[in-house]
């Protein structure tokens, strides 16, 4: 495999070679990750000419491949009114994900290049806060009329059958006099009752419905309890604008989770590719690392405080970094398990009492563990009962501490409607590694006379 | 909201008075995540007695509302007959899901007791892998033969209707007579043909299908390729044995998301809740942790090799910290990059020089910026220029290899058939932490002779 041509340098030879025909037919031999992998492997002017090479539908093939981060980054580069035809081939939920991905300046140059209906119904769109019912809502749906019967809608799939060929059918909608959605029709419900009966007399009156502004953790919610293939959305007149589907659901929560991960590992400001320009890498990764130095100064300076103690048993500079970096481990754990169950529900908030109380047991006893494991290594090492009780102590109750605070800051944090995953880890890092440097080095203090010169 | 009864001391109260049907009537008004939290809450032999109250059709629907982790602690408490009576009634799906949470001599004494033909499918199901199309597909689907007509179609449809209502039926599917999958229909496909017409004559030929052992990934890429609302899955000789739908495949993704996160904090074993026992939370907890040990003994040995230049400049102990957390976040960021190209598909394990150079240029300029910074600070403290090249020298070199090894290693892990999430951040913090302190401590020793008395 590594042996072959890498396809992105077929690629660049096609785009070279400006043949339209023989590049739209190595495209479509390869799988959606290896053309995601291909495009942001060529360099912005082959990008370029590739879009221009293809027509737009093509061309949207293609954007439907590629994650939507890179979709957008894309997409900025190439001239507007070329955007705007390519992307007038989405679906309207994708093309306002891409939308959604670009800044406001650019999104609204491609919008305004766009035909006027598309345009506005993809501003209606992205005036939806993306992660709920209004943002994650396909707006192709099949709605009727009470008064319609079961020939006129048979009559109508008929007369329209290639454009709702791509539409999700699970469910049809059936709307009052006034627009508002007054019933749901499973398609074999169309199927055996006499052709002149009127829907209001097949469908399901009064169907579950949500609102716009139904976020996603309540959609998921919805979807556990209630097992069905879509959900209409309605507006404040009880209007149905969309409709939501599980799948869409699922989809939205993974994302969540992707931002979560890369946060929490300190990727902020947006997904990173390795293709993106090394300057807007390079600056996202450090606007993240500069605060961490500072709360890196501030634990630090407690070894400071405490130099001279250090210096009468040099022996402790070995034991600082493993009390606080272990302790660190400890509360980490304690922060996953806290957001997982935040994330399930299974903890709210304010519930902060119960959370310390279930942690404290657990900190107690491994923290006793441990600390009994590292003051064996030490006495191992130096053969001083006091050095063992000063770290294997210090451990104790630094990992006390630490799974205390792990389990409790996530809680804290959301409440004060804060990203848990953006700030636990810096701050509880920060706390256990001071916390950490005190223990060892107070309790050192006070046992000094046993461990001079060690 | 706080000041409310919560829901688990009402639910606790009406287990006590035995009434089945005010208990019911309870759990009804409960949300899910409300349902889940207020059973966890409960004690075992409460939760015992809720599922003897309830019938197994509703104690199915409790069920159904909590997690598969702990819908398997929940069951496993419960003699098996009746835990039998219970999982007959969930979806198969799902019935494999809590299953396949259990260890293997629990879920076959619930399959003894099981009714025969249930057990036998669900054991079919559970040889799947569980990321894999076979144990994801729906085993509920609709099958009719080249050789019928519509009517026939709309016959068997009508005369199981009830049966057929909780069926996803965007396709019906057509198997010649041995049974191999021929053709697919959309529903509306039977509209509008004359009702004579032969399934053939309407049907998508040759559909395409997935074989049972394709994988997660393959899934995610077959439905991000065709924009299907389900496909076939096909055993060996054409016969189709489910479907799967693109809702299980986001699911699927999301759990190992989930997976992922937990293990990248060092939470192994299976998810942690904190009703579980504190024996088997701090058990788990602390497997992990005393693998980190003795990473952490391993790097901190590097300091005690070199505690007498320590001892000459005591102020270096401020540092050591500093620099090994410091770069240790930098690290974390590539491997949170990596992670998610690998993912995607954007990387593959063996582009090993191609993330080195992306990284190794991003470690530079990181690096010096870091060290400038650090180098200020130190300055700013002590006002000595060495002590300034010296740490902020190693934390340039270190956030260096840093980012290079942590760019790398989830690539050699993926390759090793190792988990990247399980391994990638203790080693690579047990390196940078080596490395951190081995370069600020034989900087300091190369420049001694201007450190002294720090």
């Amino acid at each position: 495999m590594s042996q072959t041509k890498p396809s992105w340098e077929t690629l660049g030879e096609l785009i070279a070679t400006r043949n339209s025909l023989a590049l739209l037919r190595f495209v479509n031999t390869l799988s959606t990750s290896e053309i995601a992998r291909a495009i942001s492997r060529l360099d912005s002017e082959e990008q370029l000419s590739l879009f221009s090479l293809l027509n737009p539908e093509d061309a949207a093939d293609v954007i439907e491949s590629i994650s939507e981060a890179q979709a957008a980054d894309l997409v900025e580069e190439l001239p507007s009114a070329q955007a705007a035809a390519i992307l007038e081939e989405l679906p309207s939920d994708h093309l306002v994900d891409v939308l959604g991905e670009m800044d406001g300046s650019s999104s609204r140059a491609i919008l305004a290049r766009m035909d006027v209906e598309g345009a506005a119904e993809a501003r209606k769109l992205l005036s939806y806060k993306p992660d709920s019912a209004g943002g994650l809502m396909v707006s192709e749906f099949l709605v009727f009329q009470t008064d319609d019967t079961i020939q006129s809608v048979l009559d109508d799939l008929q007369a329209n059958r290639s454009r709702y060929a791509d539409f999700h059918v699970q469910y049809f909608y059936v709307v009052d006099r006034e627009d508002r959605l007054a019933g749901v029709l499973r398609m074999h419900d169309l199927l055996f009752p006499r052709r002149q009966t009127l829907l209001t007399e097949v469908m399901i009156p009064s169907p579950l419905s949500v609102a716009e502004d139904t976020s996603l953790t309540e959609l998921r919610e919805f979807f556990e309890e209630h097992r069905l293939f879509g959900v209409p959305v309605v507006d404040a007149r009880h209007h149905m604008v969309g409709v939501v589907l599980p799948g869409a659901v699922e989809e939205a929560l993974n994302k969540r989770k992707t931002r979560t991960f890369l946060r929490l590992s300190g990727i902020i400001g947006g997904e990173e590719f390795r293709t993106m320009p090394l300057a807007s890498r390079s600056g996202r990764r450090l606007s993240w690392l500069s605060m961490n130095i500072v709360l890196n100064i501030i634990a630090a300076s407690v070894i400071a405080l405490y130099q001279d103690t250090l210096a009468t048993a040099i022996t402790l500079a070995v034991f600082l970094p493993m009390v606080s970096d272990m302790s660190g481990c400890s509360g980490n754990q304690a922060v996953a398990v806290s957001m997982r169950e935040l994330s399930l529900g299974l903890v709210k908030p304010g519930e902060l009492l119960w959370v310390l109380l279930k942690e404290a047991w657990l900190g107690i006893i491994n923290g006793l563990v441990l600390g009994i494991l590292l003051g064996f290594v030490a006495f191992a090492w130096k053969g001083n009962i006091w050095l063992s009780v000063v770290v294997g102590g210090a451990l104790a109750a630094n990992t006390l501490v630490s799974v205390m605070l792990g389990g409790m800051l996530p809680l804290i944090l959301r409440r004060l409607k804060l990203d848990p995953a953006l700030v636990s880890s810096p701050l509880l890092t920060t706390v256990t590694d001071m916390c950490g440097f005190f223990f060892v080095l107070s309790f050192a203090a006070a046992a000094m006379s046993n461990l001079g010169g060690l």
